[in-house]
């Protein structure tokens, strides 16, 4: 497939992490939307495109229109527009590819599964990207422009979509939440998180190269009930902590009774 | 202060790593007690130690007796003993020091805060050892030896020593059951723990170097209902993760409300 022209709508994370990740692979960047037009051109500036900061200025001719803003912004965005030609794609987890359906002749899901932070470098090559499309040839469409950042292209429909998205908060903001419990719990005592830092890079080495159902250990996992009901009485001051403990402690219980 | 002698009671994870961290740095390792005598044995050839099955066969002339065993069983190894010199420690994060005073003239705990695999080696130089002992002097003691093994040595209370304990359990156990959780989520949809691999290594390089509540994200931090009430709704045929999802998600918003 001949090179693309891609537009974004957007200037955040994933439209600057995608954008760059394009344009170094030789991807005709043609436009760069954003309401902020400092935001627009300090990123238009870094893929040579064009910088604007209002829809009705879109330019009509590329092939793929990538609107990455926040989920509950796709929709405001997408109802005033009507492209003649092009496929419109958003890079939503939960957003239904359903939204985009009047807007365009085509459209997709360009969802890469990672997070992404404006300010630090990021290897993309190793970002799934999750496809959906409106039509096989679109999808093909897509497909030849995500391999030219990814090298694991995923086809998923709107419902896997979701799940992955849901698995990803898990995976994610949960597990960063446990360790600002953990954080948290310590500051409380007076002592410094950096104390479990060493411990943090043997559980992530753990779970790193085996399946994290395979290596759980723990007061839950041993059903060990005298340090469980010990912990609870001493979170009796922290109840929001002892909530957490509980629940989680209760749900690995079930999971490997 | 000169070279201590150590005997081992126990021979597992804990144990092995210790007396071969130990036997590598120059201490001299009497005897491995456990009762599997096999097991005794297999730690004992390694470390040049003698092996037994038995506590009656306790060699009495030893600087540190280390029961390194179940939280649950040191009081049961610990009533049947009476030295008559020496330091007593156990290992664990929850027994209080007093469960030994009365069985040597010395006692401590020596807890290493670290996940063990028996089958895996491990830097000790970076495992912090939290020390308690029931004089000064001994608490000298306890960190020349432990000096031996680790750069990281702090003295603890036994609340701290709860504490950190219960904060431990969140940052690996509750991580892992988090990681569990996604990758039951993707397996009851027919998808692989695998893809979302490459997000658990950006996750855990976002917390490496920040402290975990400085890089909390998603629908919870930024208390998107529209997100949070959708997923919830997915989850209501897979009520155990509902209910993980509802309570961490509350807990996120009461944090960083």
């Amino acid at each position: 497939m001949s090179s693309q022209s891609v537009v974004f709508i957007g200037a955040g994370n994933v439209a600057t992490h995608l954008a760059k990740g394009f344009y170094q692979a030789g991807v005709d960047i043609l436009q760069i939307i954003n309401r902020h037009f400092d935001k627009a051109k300090n990123l238009a500036d870094q893929v040579d495109a064009q910088p604007a900061d209002d829809l009705n200025s879109l330019m009509k001719d590329a092939d793929v229109y990538v609107v990455a803003v926040q989920d509950d912004a796709v929709q405001n965005i997408v109802k005033d527009l009507s492209l003649p030609r092009g496929t419109l794609v958003h890079t939503s987890g939960t957003v239904p590819l359903s939204q985009l359906s009047n807007a365009a002749p085509e459209s997709g899901v360009f969802y890469p599964l990672q997070t992404f932070r404006a300010d630090q470098e990021l290897d993309l090559t190793q970002a799934p990207i999750c496809l959906e499309a409106s039509s096989s040839e679109t999808y093909q469409q897509l497909k030849a422009l995500a391999s030219t950042i990814s090298n694991q292209i995923h086809p998923v429909d709107s419902e896997q979509r979701k799940t992955i998205h849901i698995a990803a908060v898990f995976l994610n903001n949960f597990t960063n939440h446990m360790l600002a419990c953990a954080e948290e719990l310590l500051s409380k005592h007076n002592m410094d998180f950096d104390l479990l830092r060493p411990l943090l890079e043997e559980t992530w080495q753990k779970v790193r190269h085996h399946k994290p159902s395979d290596v759980q250990t723990g007061p839950a996992m041993r059903n060990d009930r005298q340090v469980i009901t010990e912990h609870l009485d001493r979170l009796k001051n922290e109840p929001e902590l002892q909530a957490v403990y509980r629940v989680l402690t209760e749900s690995i219980q079930r999971k490997y009774s």
